[in-house]
């Protein structure tokens, strides 16, 4: 098989961690595969290498920020090469530019435009391990750029695609998908597999994994994921088409978001577009707006109500300070959370969203918000009743632990 | 003025140092100076990459070592860019690739081939300050190479070649180049200028402020240097053409070598090609042979006296092992010390030798070796006696601070 391995910043935290990923690399060269190797920075430089940056200015010049950043994948891939290289094994370590990873020019937030992948291939033929600098690539002036937040991921996914890998393993600290946080439902239990668009469902809730960035590459480029942990040798959880997957339970997961806030603007005057008006005010200021309820209130009034992350709060009620005239009044809730049920099997399962609306009816609890998708149904709830939400929904679909 | 600037590893070792660097450079840009700067890693940082490495191999893939060690530069030229730009500074970092740094591919001991000084120029012309990471090139397969010790100042001279600088400074932590080690001669007075041939001929005997390489590329490019130190502002040494050089005393300095040790073969059969054969013998194993003496035995047998560095006298041992057949006896003596007297001057003034002649005589010391170029003389005498002879030739020669 060919396989590509991505090894995250804990992974390679240091050198004892270096020499076990190196062990497990072996491992996996020993049942005949080939191999290509993605890497992190070891985990703190690249927030050494931020605040050295922040020490001189709050507002770093990004070409300058990616000269900087892109230096710790690089010391990452070069001492993995040489310790492979050591215990006999032919490695050969290469810079995102040198791997033909092409990105426009969005310094330390760049996207992945092309690869060019003749020179991994050259040395994959050559019988060479691949290791490659994670994290960046060059933009069309040969200039080194990153690819911000979860990058390395990223890397790995679009090199994966772009050699037609029949694997991309992602080793990072946790073992797998779990159907719920674990730290709040102690039932949750690890998938074996999940579908890519369950994924970004999940990832998109808070599941802090893997970026939606890097499962939508896998999606288009029908790349196998794999989230294991490089600590152990548990099975991780497949993530991939979903028409390959055997077991298909109609509810996946369920998922927690602590962190919106409402906002509801009651009595918007009813004068045509005023609601676009303000989403794209609000837009504008680069606020992330998720779900949206629109109201037919008492005399053509209506009332929006929209969740925010919380830390935009503050940002939010300058923007609508524009729009006073606009509507009666505007109220700020933190204390809310919000809960999802995501699975694929909804589509063909009627029944999913009525079982959770019984539940909570049972509970005596009020749902203030709905929103879904073809395979999640968000639901917004009074903060103190999430965790217990929760664990009902979690039992209730049949997903606690056995 | 178009002036190259270089930072060593102690100028830039802590972000303190970086700021006070950033603002000798501003310093230097009020004056409407054109500004190139090169940098080092900070000091430790580099060494910190070789233990890295050394933890997983002793002799690591050299083309992975680049990859690793070429890092430290990159992060020094980003910051201080950062810094600059922060400070309303326009500033751009760049590698040694964007620099234009053509190498061979001898990694981590490359040698510079050209420099295509188009880039640099281009950012010149559009009011940067141009920081370029030092110690590190590409070869013609863009793969990274570095360029061994004292890479950063061949960075720097070869720059400052390339682009025709009015001046390059080196700034390192010591004042300049002494009339001698002043931790052994009390009186020793910094230089204002040396000319680039009695720089070598001091470098090579142990001054350890600039490798021989840098001097003899800023001599073939005609680089005006100042060494200098980035700690105070005192004006440094100018190293440059003879010709310039306005006062020139006929010595200019007193080196004093401790290293060595003395090998006597005594009882060499005469026959042709001999020395050959034990000179090239010892060349093959890369010793370094400094001094040759040669004097002819009774019986037609020959006396040869040379001297290798002290660290290689085990292997000098194995490699005349296959001579023995050839010579009477082997004697390695540690105990010397050669002294060696340097100055332009000495080509016009023939007195300079026997003054060194007769003041060893007047104290009984027996001179076991002698050696000349046309501006240096070197002996060798007992290790005892060196900081006083170098004292007193100090003197002798007017070269006392006063």
């Amino acid at each position: 098989m060919l396989i590509v391995q991505k090894y995250g910043g804990t992974s390679v935290g240091d050198l004892a961690r270096i020499e076990s990923v190196c062990n497990r690399i072996i491992g996996s060269i020993k049942n005949d595969n080939k191999l290509v190797i993605v890497v992190s920075a070891m985990s703190g430089e690249t927030n050494k290498l931020i605040s050295y940056a922040n020490h001189f200015s709050k507002t770093p010049n990004l070409k300058d920020m990616d000269m900087l950043l892109s230096t710790g994948e690089r010391v990452t891939s070069a001492l993995l090469s040489i310790a492979l290289n050591q215990k006999g094994f032919k490695a050969i370590s290469m810079t995102g530019r040198k791997a033909g990873i092409k990105t426009n020019s969005a310094h330390t937030y760049a996207k992945i435009v092309s690869i060019d992948n003749q020179n991994i291939q050259d040395k994959l033929n050559d019988g060479n391990i691949v290791i490659i600098a994670g994290f960046q690539g060059v933009d069309q002036n040969q200039e080194v750029t990153t690819l911000g937040r979860g990058g390395s991921d990223l890397s790995a996914v679009a090199i994966a695609g772009a050699i037609g890998a029949d694997l991309c393993e992602i080793y990072t600290d946790v073992d797998g998908i779990y159907t719920s946080d674990p730290r709040i439902v102690k039932k949750a239990k690890k998938l074996s597999e999940i579908s890519y668009e369950e994924m970004l469902e999940l990832a998109s809730l808070g599941a802090k994994v893997m970026q939606n960035r890097s499962i939508e590459m896998a999606k288009k480029m029908n790349v196998n994921l794999i989230v294991r942990s490089s600590f152990n040798n548990n099975e991780g959880t497949l993530i991939t088409k979903e028409e390959k997957i055997m077991e298909k339970p109609y509810v996946t997961g369920i998922a927690l978001d602590n962190n919106q806030a409402r906002v509801s603007l009651s009595g918007v005057k009813d004068r045509p577009g005023i609601a676009s008006e303000i989403f794209t005010a609000l837009s504008n200021e680069n606020l992330n707006i998720d779900m949206i309820v629109q109201t037919i209130g008492r005399d053509g009034e209506t009332n929006i109500d929209f969740t925010i992350p919380q830390s935009d709060i503050q940002r939010t009620k300058q923007t609508l300070k524009n729009f006073t005239h606009d509507f009666g009044s505007a109220d700020y809730d933190e204390y809310i959370v919000k809960i999802s049920i995501v699975g694929s099997g909804m589509r063909s399962n009627s029944g999913v969203a009525s079982k959770a609306f019984t539940t909570l009816a049972q509970e005596g609890i009020n749902i203030m918000m709905i929103s879904t998708s073809e395979i999640r149904i968000s639901m917004i709830i009074q903060r103190k009743y999430g965790e217990l939400i929760a664990r009902e929904l979690h039992s209730i679909y049949g997903l606690d632990v056995v």
